[in-house]
């Protein structure tokens, strides 16, 4: 076995999941995982935990989904959502065989088997749950890369000095936490937005910070009143089409024009979803240097050193003060711009980002 | 997909474990035996029953049972046993890739793993569990056969007339429940028991019969008080252990000499397990004519026409009288004959078998 496997195993079991004795855990494994499954297994073992694995197989899944009559009704498991209740950590170990595995499952019949499983889903959401990937060549073929060119990206991704960049990004979290506005320069890009009484999450892989993928590697918060020009420079997959140099013009935090390269029809979909998806829920500062390229896979894209990303859509109950809520929406579509040049991240007028530099590095220039 | 694997899995759901709309499925693959699982999950999803799947990896299996020290304590895993109470069928789909996979966990502690997880065995018991096969190349390698020519054998085996087995079975429960001594005469093999008072299983391979395994086709009793020598001519493996050619003697129900061609010492450790393991629990009568070889598995080995198996040890409650309880053991070692010539089974002293021809059949010759 690939020894960075057995890192992979060991940085999910203790940075991330933080497994301590009697810990009773469930590990659902996708069909192209296995030897990933296996060292956890045995980490799993070394810290006396108890294991229950699940087969999270996407033919499996096709298959029972599409089975039936139009008009079949779908319901929770009850043996799966017993399971959850019990279940102290689960961890979801990623990488299947086909990333279109489900494109023939009516999208009518998706939604329906997922508003029925909505118990389930909260159950899960209640444990201490880490979502990770095994650099399956399904995946590697969805980057455009070799398999063994995927392997190394992936781990150079997952296996970081995690707890230096908790530490690195706790920088990051203390500016937004104290600021009350962002603004990004950069190509096409003049934006400003209020974080005024916003909690900023340092999503440093481990549910010991709220952060529940590995990698991780990210600081983000829940912005409002947006206002000006944003360009995303990054290409990205949405509803199964291809989405290039997306553009955004916010008035009093709404998205009044739009206009995109390739796939401006699915930019149109998303903004029309609800009154929601026209205001920002996100805005994501990447730190994860580890990640040096664009995969078209959202775990790591959005992590990327160098790149920041905003959602238009639901925003995350942690940036927001106790009680209230923030923007809500069905969506939640991350659009990524890549800052390393020409750029500027301002908070309160003060410059903490320079062509991909922040304040505290070396090398970063305040003018 | 080959076709025999839709069918394979309508048997399971339907005939096997009678899956009505509601039911709560769960099922259990194992590594290779991915594309069954997909076609039972088919069925499911037409019947509106829900479904889990677990993973029965045995790779995942020993990294789990080999981690950690030598003095590690197991338990049972609660979201395990929350999941098994909570369902009202269990579907083991086996068909591993390695059936020697366990080779190298120590046995003390595979025994200490077994033990902890009694109260997960016993809620698997408790729903309506049935166990069947995918045929992958472990299993053909395991019975010395061609991939392809494997899948012949298991789909023989498995597309039965079940219905009309069952009926052809029911004579022989019928003659068995109603007669009191029974006796068996081939090749060395001249040996008598009762079965006064006790209830034969019609093992038809479903639920409704009381039986569990996917294929069956066997009817069976509780034999006591045995005399006489049996001679078992069908190579198997105890204890991983190649055992050829064995005889035993028995006096007032207690073999009394024993000796193997081959694997001798295996015999003798099964006879020196405790009091139990020295006096027979099952006699069994096989029905299956679509096994037609032996395979070294004994899942199909026993249930092959033409043959008669016998075990050393632990009774079936099933086969006693209500409320009293048969012969205890910790083993249950099948050993078979092949009763195909030269033989006869008689009921009561009258013939119900001879040369593999049951009474009931064309060609038999009472006399």
């Amino acid at each position: 076995m690939d020894d960075r496997v057995r890192e992979h195993a060991e940085v999910l079991v203790d940075w991330s999941a933080r497994v301590e004795a009697g810990d009773q855990v469930v590990m659902d494994v996708a069909e192209g995982a296995h030897d990933l499954a296996v060292a956890v297994a045995a980490e799993l073992g070394k810290r006396d935990a108890t294991l229950l694995t699940t087969y999270g197989s996407s033919e499996v899944g096709r298959a029972f989904l599409r089975a039936g009559d139009a008009d079949r009704e779908f319901a929770h498991s009850e043996p799966e959502l017993a399971m959850l209740e019990a279940a102290d950590v689960y961890l979801r170990v990623g990488g299947g065989r086909n990333t279109t595995a489900l494109a023939d499952v009516d999208g009518d019949r998706r939604q329906k088997a997922r508003t029925a499983t909505t118990a389930t889903r909260e159950a899960r959401m209640d444990s201490d749950w880490v979502s990770t990937v095994h650099p399956t060549r399904s995946l590697a073929q969805q980057a455009g890369m070799a398999h063994e060119e995927y392997q190394d990206f992936v781990y150079d991704a997952v296996l970081r000095d995690w707890e230096s960049l908790a530490d690195e990004m706790a920088n990051m979290k203390d500016v937004l936490d104290a600021g009350s506005e962002v603004r990004i320069e950069a190509e096409r890009t003049d934006l400003t937005m209020s974080i005024e009484d916003r909690t900023a999450v340092n999503s440093a892989a481990s549910v010991a910070y709220d952060s529940h993928n590995l990698p991780s590697g990210e600081v983000f918060t829940a912005p409002h009143a947006t206002e000006g020009e944003v360009f995303f420079d990054v290409p990205m997959t949405i509803d199964a089409r291809r989405v290039k140099d997306v553009s955004l013009t916010f008035e009093d935090g709404e998205v009044v024009d739009f206009a995109a390269e390739q796939g401006e029809e699915a930019i149109e979909n998303v903004l029309d979803t609800d009154e929601g998806a026209r205001r920002l829920g996100e805005l994501g500062i990447g730190m994860n240097r580890g990640i040096d390229r664009f995969t078209d896979s959202i775990l790591f894209d959005e992590k990327m050193g160098d790149t920041v990303h905003l959602a238009l859509g639901r925003a995350y109950d942690a940036c927001l003060p106790e009680g209230e809520s923030g923007n809500d929406s069905a969506v939640h579509v991350d659009m990524i711009t890549d800052v390393s040049e020409n750029s500027r991240l301002l908070v309160d007028g003060e410059v903490v980002q320079r062509n991909g530099t922040f304040r505290w590095e070396e090398g970063f220039e305040s003018a």
